[in-house]
């Protein structure tokens, strides 16, 4: 027996879709989502743009199928046994995830991209932020059912204060925050959300 | 005596510096900081780009001054007599801010532009960010000396939590905040600051 190559259907080699998803990350923190084009991708991939049309239909399709299997896969929620430490490594991978060089660059600029187009933002909010929060979210019911949580925490909020202040710090404000911001920061958390521990 | 205009030192026209303001904030708002060229605004104010080089020297000074004097004027430190009232009051003051048509683009725009321009970051830093941050920290100045607060709070990480929360929700998740929202966060920060209010 021969084994037969598909025909009809486009064969997606690995290495090429690597290849474009790097250079679409690249793309996307160099010069942003605004500047960014099929024919940019292709160059710096060294393809054809025939190669990008037969994985996305459009740049945003590109785009955003990029970023989520590369944010989705850095997603890991801490598990370790108590709120505090969970709280304090989250912390510590919310602060990698926004000093990451290309991260800290593509992440300010989807959002300032998603004020002028909203459209964007809703994709962008479904495919990375809501998967993600919904993974986190796991912490604090864990903590809610080890009793260092009340059992009526709003999880909603609660998710909110973990990420607003790494972010605020160091994308907005672009300050350090350092091994004390961080730990005084797991103190307040705590008290915001009258965790027990 | 007869007035005599002044030579030498270019007249500024105070009907033109605020054509240039409102072209400026337009073009920042529509297009950002990345697109913004000293042609562009004077084609939209209506006036020669000699009219921009008499006032600033370069695009960036005359982003910086026009953001400047726009956001110092937009700061104002509520003073309702408490602490809760305080900070109820700046998160809504931020919330108007944060949906302000034009603010709402300028802002995040300039953060992804600081992630590729840092001199631009430090620039904003020191001329809208610091001036706001020492300004607010009044409020909890004052709260500590009513005792509201522990005397060794630490006032650099409390104004971190009033804007954070704030600009993650709107900017970055693109979600809503409403009433109850900042209700349900003014406790929140009473609690993370372990005020006695």
């Amino acid at each position: 027996m021969s084994r037969r190559t598909p025909t009809g259907a486009a064969v997606l080699q690995p290495q090429v879709t690597e290849a474009i998803t790097e250079a679409v990350l690249d793309e996307l923190a160099e010069n942003g989502y605004a500047r960014l084009s099929m024919e940019a991708v292709a160059k710096r991939a060294g393809v054809g743009k025939s190669a990008l049309y037969r994985r996305w239909a459009s740049k945003q399709e590109m785009a955003m199928g990029v970023i989520c299997a590369y944010s989705i896969a850095m997603i890991s929620v801490p598990d370790t046994g108590t709120l505090r430490g969970d709280l304090r490594a989250s912390l510590d991978a919310l602060t990698q995830w926004l000093t990451h060089p290309r991260f800290a660059r593509i992440l300010p600029d989807l959002v300032a991209e998603t004020a002028r187009n909203p459209e964007l933002g809703e994709v962008v909010g479904l495919l990375v932020g809501e998967p993600k929060r919904e993974r986190t979210a796991e912490i604090f019911r864990r903590a809610i059912q080890r009793g260092e949580l009340p059992r009526d925490t709003d999880i909603d909020l609660a998710l909110d204060l973990i990420a607003a202040p790494v972010y605020w710090r160091l994308a907005v404000r672009a300050a350090e925050t350092g091994l004390t911001y961080l730990d005084d920061l797991t103190d307040v958390l705590l008290r915001a959300l009258s965790a027990t521990s």
